[in-house]
């Protein structure tokens, strides 16, 4: 069973800074739909290496890791469906 | 000890993927000196955030989390001196 021992609070507060650092990219996208810069491409490969990392904390049992991938995989989710809404209209099919 | 097994494997596969991502960004602020839009306080929190995900890297003992931000520690501190750099010039004292 995992515990939330010291160690997991630690990891639970890297979390917390290093997903934060991420919501001002995201909230701007949302709210402005400025999606300009930002690759889809890169987006994706992003969102595969976060998904890994989920399954990477589930294997070594880390609910730090756990957690964060979680956030940022539906923060990251939120980016490229905003990607895919408003680039759309500017590329050719 | 650590080992490499296939669990580390699949954690490096997954660091690679989410450091490679923040390596556009850091090309940008090198190449073309670009840091508009990036935030010192922002990044002073990330670079908080991974130096605990690196403490906690070591405590759990694991490989991939150590890696991915020993890199992304380095990467982070480059914008950081990049924004330090050029963003005096236009900052009153």
């Amino acid at each position: 069973m995992m515990e939330i021992d010291l160690i997991e609070i630690l990891g639970l507060i890297a979390a917390f800074l290093t997903t934060s650092a991420f919501v001002p990219q995201v909230y701007k996208a949302w709210k402005w739909k400025n999606v300009e810069g930002l690759s889809l491409g890169m987006y994706l490969a992003f969102l595969t290496g976060v998904l890994l990392w989920l399954v990477y904390g589930f294997l070594i049992q880390s609910l730090a890791i756990i957690v964060a991938n979680i956030v940022t995989a539906i923060l990251v989710m939120t980016v490229l469906i905003l990607i895919v809404k408003h680039k759309k209209t500017n590329d050719t099919p």
